[in-house]
């Protein structure tokens, strides 16, 4: 057993604060990780803010909860039977810590559809003692080797890196599985942690890239961050002249809104993408919509180990990291209530530096 | 010009009345056909009373209306460039008579999604000189030959041909798109016109067929239609048996009804596929349950020419056809009336020698 000092949330309504709490001793195929950076992803909100009980987790949340599943650090020590990871080695967590390993879906590499249910890196009962897993916003965590990555970008991209094992993934997961490339027409709708990330990949994978917003003040930061063009959707003549033409919409808005005005946009056997589960039901989607180009309205939840490993290794050959505004622990608080309002360009990461000087 | 005689709608209220009126004189690439059988299909219906304006037709309906868009006939003349058909010929025409022929996926023969709209078999305006199209309930059309497919069904057998026109091929398509065969389980819900045929295709493309229903009644003709279990959708227990492991849902019910039920039957990547449009609009999916499992809600539009064909040849080779009703044409506003509370088994077919005995 080890000591991790850490943020939590005490309850549904107090604000976040210091933790200090006991990581297991590394098992046979355990890696013991000091954590350097942590990314601030809104489910990480939701959770602390207990707004996900009973629609994510069935079984509320559980207090004192340390969130956090954007992580990057070095790794510390490892287990008997570790033979991919050597203390010293740059690693990446993301929001899966374990899964069942023997369902079809974790046996195809696609963990997040465990259908036993991941172990989600927070907020999840740990597969072997029960405990409840604790997520990256503290300074050090351990967790099975098989949910570790590889990183190789260099030392000074890792904060920027972190929002990789979250938002990174959740957009390449589709990306990948829709065959975004050359030749394919691909909108991203929202301009977020998500989506600064979906436009970057999608770019990066050789595809055209529509950016969808409502704020008029995001186009130059669409086109800067790879857009080849961008459509304020409250344009009904702008979004009229692609109705029909896109192969893939990667939708990260996650108010209920509208889905037709995009699904519309789809060409044959077109699919609209949801990553975001808004708080109230979209109104709903127009069947003939769906019937009259054979067009998808569907999700994606994360991405697998495999996929996971597949996009950093990318992202590292390709320079690819995302934009970020570093944090202290401290102020996570007041970077919540940014994230809240969308005041953030584009993800928050907590440099764990900054829990050496607190109180 | 020749003069066809037929049953019209002469307005969204009046009953089905008997019709005189003309049919082109072939062009160089048509075929004259002597219908034989047409099949009633609810489309017709909803057009007759009006009741797709704006929503399908959006130059609203054409009245005199001759409905009738699963046509089976022989060949009596052809124009002079017609090099597929001679006369004598038993063919089939569906539900549509033209399209565009130059869009993506005309070329791709998926001429249902024609970007600049098929020409339906009723209601359309004809490509060539704008008159508005009149379907199958009459004892002749005239018909390009690219919209008119070779029927290799027995002599016996071709009053039970003609539903493959519409509700064969509206299965057909969305079974092959999304590969149904050997080691797949295909849901069917609803068993009706459409559903009794995805049942049968299903079955014979050597998918495990599921049918689901909400009339116990319906449980022992479901067996026989070729089902290997039929579950009542009311049955929450049995339903739940069935969570995670369909790949491929054919929904052919046409009213409101929770999606969600059907579509948590999914396994990853499976899609549910709507084939009907509802007056009403179903409640809003839930969208945890698409991310949950990269689940695809979607829909199709009956198919194309090439899988038309494709389909009334494996039909024919597996002896395939639909279980009908005869009728006279006489008798068209008492089928409308019971096909209207689903009591037909499960097609009506207007017998057209029916025409000959006419007052």
């Amino acid at each position: 057993m080890s000591i991790a000092r850490g943020y939590a949330a005490f309850s549904p309504t107090a604000p976040m604060a210091s933790y200090t709490f006991e990581r297991r001793d590394p098992r046979a195929d355990d890696v013991h990780i000091e954590i350097l950076f942590s990314g601030v992803c809104h489910s990480d909100l939701h959770t602390a803010h207990g707004e996900w009980d009973g629609l994510i987790y069935p079984n509320g949340t559980d207090y004192p909860l340390v969130p956090g599943h954007e992580i990057v650090g070095r790794v510390t020590a490892v287990g008997a039977k570790v033979t991919r990871f050597t203390p010293g080695d740059l690693v990446g967590v993301g929001t899966m810590v374990d899964s069942c390993g023997q369902c079809v879906n974790c046996l195809h590499g696609q963990e997040s559809y465990c259908l036993k249910g991941a172990t989600w890196t927070y907020n999840s009962p740990d597969r072997v003692d029960g405990t409840t897993t604790q997520g990256g916003y503290s300074d050090a965590i351990v967790v099975k080797q098989d949910f570790v990555f590889r990183i190789t970008h260099s030392e000074e991209q890792l904060a920027a890196v972190a929002p990789l094992l979250c938002a990174g993934v959740t957009m390449w997961s589709p990306l990948r599985h829709w065959a975004a490339g050359p030749g394919r027409k691909v909108g991203v709708v929202g301009i977020g942690g998500l989506g600064h990330m979906g436009i970057k990949l999608a770019r990066a994978l050789g595809a055209h890239v529509v950016a969808f917003t409502t704020s008029e003040s995001k186009r130059a930061d669409a086109l800067a961050l790879g857009a080849h063009e961008v459509v304020n959707s409250r344009d009904a003549a702008a979004m009229a002249a692609h109705a029909g033409t896109l192969d893939l919409i990667l939708n990260s808005v996650a108010v209920a809104h509208d889905l037709d005005t995009y699904t519309s946009l789809l060409s044959l056997d077109g699919a609209h993408v949801l990553v975001g589960i808004p708080a109230e039901p979209h109104p709903s989607p127009s069947v003939a919509n769906l019937i009259g180009g054979r067009r998808s309205l569907t999700g994606s939840l994360v991405g697998g180990t495999k996929e996971t490993q597949e996009m950093l290794d990318f992202c590292a050959r390709h320079g690819i990291v995302a934009d970020i505004e570093m944090i202290r622990m401290q102020d996570i608080e007041t970077a919540f209530s940014r994230m809240a309002k969308a005041d953030v360009k584009y993800r928050f990461v907590i440099d764990m530096a900054s829990m050496k000087h607190a109180a």
